[in-house]
């Protein structure tokens, strides 16, 4: 449990007895936002698994903090869960990242497909890898997991059961389909297969679905599961199927 | 499966071969949005679970449809959940209810306890009943439900093990605890009660938790879950929570 308020982001957080230095942003939220002090005992974790426990020592320009113990970080889930999910509208994909985070996915793959509304340069233009993982960050600060998962950079989703073998997309790979879709013969969630290595991995669709081609590969390469008969919003589908995995892996044993 | 592309509610749909009219809102939305002309085929929900097939026939002023058919409903789920949550602050609660609905709540209570950031007065002030009732509405026509939730009137949540009977909140009653609730003992995911007669009672509190004495009714009247060691933020608890507990009533063949 911790008993700290503020957590704060230290990439290489150095052992019990050594003092690190806060980055520009995390000075700045520190002092400007929450106005902390010398004295202030703050959480630290390193976005790798650790968690600490510190103080502030000084607050002019970067703010110091003496590392005074390490803690039990909050624990990761037994089955490490890669999201493939496709690029959405707007700003929409903020979300999926943050609610991926803090339902406990262990990486994000973001991918292009061909109904995805937009493209990998437009992407790359509007520099929203970079967002996304500030995004990861600052959801993995307020839900309290001592791991930042990684966003990865973004992929054009072939239909080629290859594809998945070349992005190392870890097998089973279920894929969410939605419940009046045709082509994928959906299995209902009840027999979602386990995760034999501890790894799965998950792939979500753009809002208008997939193309014929696209649905083939995925029926060659992935399990389709549904989630009940209803049609889940494309921006609220993640966190759904996410939530319903884990809880039907807990029950299973093999989480 | 739907073979329509748009639907509207008509509370009172009547028989096939029976012509009704949309409402005024629907009526625009028909023709100022949707350019729908005499002869288009559409959708027709009454909210109370029934789903049918209808043609436009006259745009001007009110919508009229001739009734053609009655189709299969998509099935609501086997256990039918009260949702009793928190008011949460700005109109976060908007999307608490849409979510809701879209994963297969069957009511919805909204509740202000020690801790919400909001009053009866303000809510009724401001309209927020009318609000949410308009936002169930449109995320079961998005969603597909032909059934809409009813969204109760909000209730001072009072820290007494009768106030759930007097409001009629079916058991089992969950809360959904954080992962650091101290007094409330925390009962893993795996063990939730089954729903005896079909019916349960998902209870989630405001940003800011509960009060101590409100925790000592809600373990008198209530079991605690938690779902992971994360913290979840509090307007994602209820989806979250909806779509594991549903997934788990599953496996168990609850539901």
């Amino acid at each position: 449990m911790r008993t700290v308020r503020h957590r704060f982001f230290v990439q290489d957080a150095g052992a019990p007895g050594t003092t690190v230095a806060l980055s520009a942003d995390e000075s700045a939220h520190a002092t400007r936002v929450l106005r902390l002090r010398p004295g202030a005992v703050i959480g630290v974790f390193d976005g790798g698994g650790r968690e600490l426990v510190g103080v502030v020592t000084a607050v002019g320009g970067r703010v110091d903090v003496r590392i005074d113990a390490e803690i039990a970080a909050v624990p990761e889930p037994a089955v490490a869960v890669t999201l493939a999910h496709a690029v959405l509208k707007g700003d929409k994909m903020d979300g999926v990242v943050r609610d991926a985070v803090m339902l406990g996915a262990a990486a994000i793959r973001p991918i292009v497909t061909r109904r995805s509304e937009t493209t990998l340069a437009a992407l790359e233009r509007g520099h929203r890898l970079e967002r996304w993982r500030r995004v990861a960050l600052a959801s993995a600060k307020q839900c309290g997991r001592a791991v930042v998962p990684e966003v990865l950079e973004t992929q054009a989703f072939t239909p080629d059961a290859s594809w998945f073998d070349a992005l190392a997309l870890p097998a089973p790979r279920l894929v969410l389909a939605e419940p009046d879709a045709r082509a994928v013969r959906p299995t209902p969630a009840v027999d979602v297969p386990r995760p034999g290595q501890g790894r799965a991995t998950l792939v979500v669709g753009p809002e208008g679905g997939w193309a014929p081609d696209e649905i083939e590969a995925l029926e060659a390469s992935c399990v389709a599961v549904t989630l009940g008969p209803r049609t889940l919003r494309a921006d609220a589908a993640a966190v759904v199927a996410l939530a319903a995995l884990f809880a039907i892996w807990r029950v299973e044993g093999a989480c």
